[in-house]
């Protein structure tokens, strides 16, 4: 068994702001990334997947198809951007790399099109000083 | 004499889109980065000032001073802001990152406090793949 | 659950001297580490917590509150000192980057003052070569 | 109980060809890598051992002894190498990233010449953007 | 006026061998690098290009065109290939990095479309501890 | 012509405190960098030579050479260090960063053993966000 980590990058921009909280609430909380019109970031997601190493191909996973999947599920309807207005999932949701974070492991879990390798993890860092962490539910439940 | 770079950084949001084009056109060169609202980077700016080692202290710039003027005349009206809505340098012009280091390199050298270390050149990465770099006039006419 | 990593770094010196070992058993295992008065690092402190996403804020942790309490529990007391002259924890210890990490998450853990998130593990580089990993008593009890 | 890990360079060439396979299969699955006269990478190796810290010494490993072991086994036989043509190890063996770090974990294991630290994991880099990591044997049957 | 640097990488092997020396000239002069089979690197080459920033668009580079045309002079006739025996350039010439840097420059150079902007110079990192640079004819002249 | 850069790296530990200077003074200007032990940093060294490609061997210089003459000039007297005590030339000298490059570039300049390639400048990297270069004299004559 073996686990490959794969880059994948892409800017976009947010703004922290909640529907359920107050003016001051948002601006305590949130600060200079409550603004109005938003700010953004260079977002790096690692897509970790485990598996076997097949023995014929000596591969434990088809590079181009994976590429391809990320791209669909998060790249392209998350990259270039706006997160608040151009993403449905952050109708209801905050922005936050923490959730955008569980929103990518989501969509990428959801539609995973193979037994094997199966999705161990994604990590996504907003900068090189912050950096989020999300376990896959089916690894977790082993 | 000695050249020092300082690294600041800042996220912030853009939309590449101009005024003076027609959408067809602002569609053809800009392209996914004219999502009408926009996203954004992780800014990496580097401020290379160059000048004497002071005998008695062994420095050549106090630090201190410099992290505060650049962040006053570049950290501060740029970070966690949209180019295109919050920053009036960006009225007429398009917020690409060519621009962006020109402004830059401008609000610093203009209002530039000290006669030495004079301003050398900024240099202004927008990923680590495309990087910008402007020689400040007063380096460029000796 | 996500896992957040938040990094901090801190310029130290120290010295590998232990009391207990014979100059020569010094010289033997220490080599040019053991040089009378010391020589340094830039100390790369990885500070990883652990809990679940707030519903209402989007958020894992208060990073304004984070950074202060590791700031006033390790950076303050450790960084820009001489480990052997400056720190009461190394009295009896030699600071190596082994017990150094065992002291970052000792002091980080005895006085971790939020139930969520809670302390998983710390990471400290001593060099880009030399990463030592620490995992959280709380979490290993698990 | 610490985790050191230990990072190890070595460039090597290798060709992506199963003789189990087609010449029509191999270009299929391998693409450019299939070139007959190869190519190279600069493939970074991070050796995690896990161990507890010496009271004395405040060690958890002995660095000038874990590197001699390293080299011996792995970047002395596998470094400035074309992988297909020069190791044994790939005779019958596809040189994969995946297959060279598996063979590299084995290697570094069949002869471990400590009790501790143990050998953890290691981790072989084919580019910054595809890494692949295989926990090794003994750490995964606790 | 302003400095774009682009970075692209590709992966090859080669060896370090020269018919116009002796075998035994060839192994002490190149050493590891003088194996038979060859090894290889993930080469990374920056392309720095000056000119001034359109008025309209902001831009001074189209990427798209830039990328495309230093794919089809360098990335494509050199990434995943043995340069000893694939790439024509190197039949009378050992394919050092300096050379290959020379030659990077040069296919560049010699049928550069635009007028505006210019090749200002060329870097070649071989590993990060080891990086060529070629300044452009052209701008030497100036 | 080319430029080859070729990286160095050294612990050292160091005290800013200028004899020239009261007491106060020295608190005022180094601040938290003027504990008396000192504090320390892992300095990265960035050797730039220059000169042309040898047309037989495809080198601009011989690395082993070099690596020696940078190891016994600056490595050696300087690595695992207190510039302070144990380094002659801070006897005089605060041994800032500034200082620190002045010193290792006349080192280097003073006794290079070479005609060609000429040495061209050094940077010497405090941290990742703090960089110093000195242009070789013989370079700014030019």
């Amino acid at each position: 068994m073996i686990t490959l980590t794969r880059r994948y990058e892409f800017p976009a921009s947010h703004r922290l702001y909640s529907k359920q909280l107050s003016d001051a609430d948002n601006d305590r909380i949130y600060g200079k990334c409550n603004n109005p019109y938003g700010h953004g970031h260079n977002y790096v997601v690692d897509v970790s997947v485990r598996g076997p190493v097949d023995a014929r191909t000596g591969l434990a996973v088809n590079l181009a198809e994976l590429d391809r999947y990320v791209r669909e599920r998060v790249v392209e309807p998350f990259g270039h951007r706006n997160l608040n207005e151009d993403v449905d999932d952050f109708n209801a949701l905050v922005p936050t790399t923490e959730n955008l974070g569980v929103v990518v492991e989501r969509r990428l879990r959801e539609a995973w099109p193979w037994s094997e390798p199966r999705l161990e993890k994604i990590r996504i860092a907003e900068t090189d000083r912050n950096i989020f962490e999300i376990v896959s539910h089916e690894t977790e439940r082993q």
